[in-house]
């Protein structure tokens, strides 16, 4: 079963969107390897027909997991200014990570009246994708690092994969900045396997609602709805599943949801996710009994859904 | 022929955007007991393929018709809170009703510096959603209350189905709330009928451009734009169908059109519909003219067109 | 080949978006009558199954490009009111022109605190499209005229055509207004010849970073973000092709690429176009050196890519 230590190796992944492809190479390595120890062989699907999107489909799927590979983070413009991908919550001295046809990048960050700017000693190329420099830390029932939207959203989906019997798990690109990959995969997953049910494995806020070490979030609804008789029936088999829970209510915020919410197929979507603190920072923190608690949801809906 | 009554009923039926399932089985039932009346007898398309949309398919169809069955209102959130479905004008003291686990629930509303909550002795359970109570007057040549946007619309493609020849109608959700419905309606129709042609059912404002009494709205664009072709076709239609109607021109505003425009088909759309006052309030008012004039503007173009 | 004398033809039509039936009309002829000097006949796909776009196709396509017809412009309201199409840079005094069922239109606006009116001595039947009045000046290097954007997109792709082997060339509505033809354009390259990869010939903005006469830009993100793996390609071919080129990297814009990303298919997208001053006014400004390099950067990406 993936580790601790598994975390630690693709929380030190970078993966800005629209630049996937390293972080998305990974982890079909490690599916391939990996999977002769799975309960059940999945279907692996990927390559450049999928770009750098990974579809795993395991026996007869009901169900189809979404957990996005990809990180917000900056792209290097002209002179030292940096252009944000996602939403990223800079602050001054934040340390940036990357590289550039010439090599390692490491610098700080200047935010000033909402533009940011590097202090790298040379001119970065254009186009160049930066993030966080990675600092993780586990103590006092916390883990904190950058990346964990959604480095653990992709750990809890290939947690799920030692034991899954049927159903589809999905590792996207983009979902940081716009989306656009979910579209193409909704309607593979739709056409070919007829799954009608979506669980978002993503990361939410921990808020006045939602607290930490209350269990997994189950979001009932964020800027966009999901169908009542779905989250109705999830919340159900939560309470049946005897694992911590915490219901979500939020105005605002989006996931891959959204996207299964507006493809042309008639699939229910509920965000399932553990909460964080420090949201789009490099010092993200999520409480480990949440995460926890998330992977053993997961468990049980993809087995009772 | 569905009558005023009828009006009332629809009217007292709550549906909120994603909670549209109680009212989408009603309107099933209704139209199963009545078609055996109607000119033509459709195909009913709905059930869980549909989640809780309804396609009625009669004769050959070249055009369809999109009403929208869902409406504004409010999620519950935490201790007090309520978070807005779609965008309902909501003033102090409006009664807002709906039901959880522990039963019916009908509370008062304040609004300070944008934030909504309610007045309910007791927690409201996180998710349930809330819509205006329901008054109806009938006074004056008009009609006021709540939902009129779009039980009227509702009302208008029942109304239609009495005697229809040819042609698709479609009582859509989520219209309210960001959509996500019609990709995979029009998809539906499209590819089984290959109907190119659509009016949305649907209720506009009151502008200085368009007033009570002076007839039905033929929308020439709001936010987005039909296809000048079109629209100009129906415009010549509506003049030899001698109902009276008024062009509206917006730049803001949206409705079903939009998702036909942005799908993956080459169809289009116009907006047609009566106009109210005092629109996402519990009173909004209808001239009956106007919507006199919307029930005979389909008949004729849904003949014409 | 067309030369500059076509390029002032085509400047002359008028095209808002939802109105590009004449322009499009235009094109066909244009195409059909040309095509036989071509080095390879396309097939031509245009009629009412594709609404007013146009799509050429050539030889065994790897490559789709998509240059939008559309321009921005204005609708008449009520009273002397005009709604924008698109986004305007307009400045009191500017002048537009169209043609409404009592004739031809020229008149001045007036921007008021944001609202536009128009000064023409008659009313204007509602729903009329206005654009700016063409004034095409060619001196010291630059073309300067309304409508660059597109237009000379638009002719790039048509000198593309002249010895086009293998590739696609759509040209598309509504690019300028939200959009909505390019989902059904993509599925219908994607579905009949399995096309994955995508150019967006369009105008872009002259900055701090994209000057005159430094070549063609190619852009490595907007408001949406290209897949970088892709970005690069194109970026070695360019250096490969000795043409005059410069990247660009910006926050903010878009273009068909978004809806190529969009789609329910992986196809990978890049914009590539010269740079313009005075974004959407009457009097855009063009580098002919930069036209001309676009020009290459397309003949040689269409046949190494």
């Amino acid at each position: 079963m993936p580790n601790i230590d598994f975390l630690y190796e693709i929380l030190e992944k970078r993966g800005v969107s629209g630049d996937e492809h390293a972080f998305s190479a990974f982890v079909v390595d490690y599916v391939l390897q990996r999977r002769k120890n799975w309960k059940v062989q999945p279907e692996v699907y990927f390559g450049e027909k999928f770009h750098d999107n990974i579809i795993l489909k395991f026996g007869n799927p009901r169900t189809v997991v979404f957990a996005h590979m990809d990180t917000i983070g900056f792209t290097a413009r002209y002179e030292n200014q940096l252009v944000p991908v996602g939403g990223p919550d800079v602050s001054d001295g934040d340390v940036l990570v990357g590289e550039d046809a010439l090599g390692y990048i490491e610098c700080s960050v200047t935010v000033d009246d909402g533009k940011v700017t590097h202090d790298f000693p040379r001119g970065i190329v254009p186009g160049t994708n930066l993030s966080y420099k990675q600092d993780v830390k586990v103590a006092d029932g916390y883990i904190q690092a950058a990346y964990l939207d959604n480095r653990l959203g992709v750990y809890n989906a290939l947690q799920l994969c030692e034991d899954l019997e049927d159903g589809v798990i999905v590792f996207s690109t983009y979902e940081e900045h716009g989306g656009g990959s979910v579209p193409f995969l909704m309607k593979y997953v739709y056409e070919n396997w007829g799954v009608r049910q979506a669980l978002i494995s993503d990361i939410t806020w921990v808020t006045e609602g939602v607290r930490h070490h209350e269990g997994v979030a189950i979001s009932l609804r964020d800027q966009f709805i999901p169908r009542k008789v779905y989250v109705d029936k999830i919340l159900q088999l939560a309470e049946e599943s005897g694992v911590p829970y915490q219901v979500e209510v939020e105005g605002a915020g989006g996931s891959d949801g959204r996207e299964v919410q507006m493809s042309h197929y008639m699939v229910d979507w509920c965000f399932i996710g553990a909460a964080e603190d420090n949201v789009h920072t490099p010092y993200e923190k999520v409480s480990l009994k949440d995460l926890e608690a998330m992977i053993m949801m997961y468990k049980y809906l993809m087995a009772h859904l």
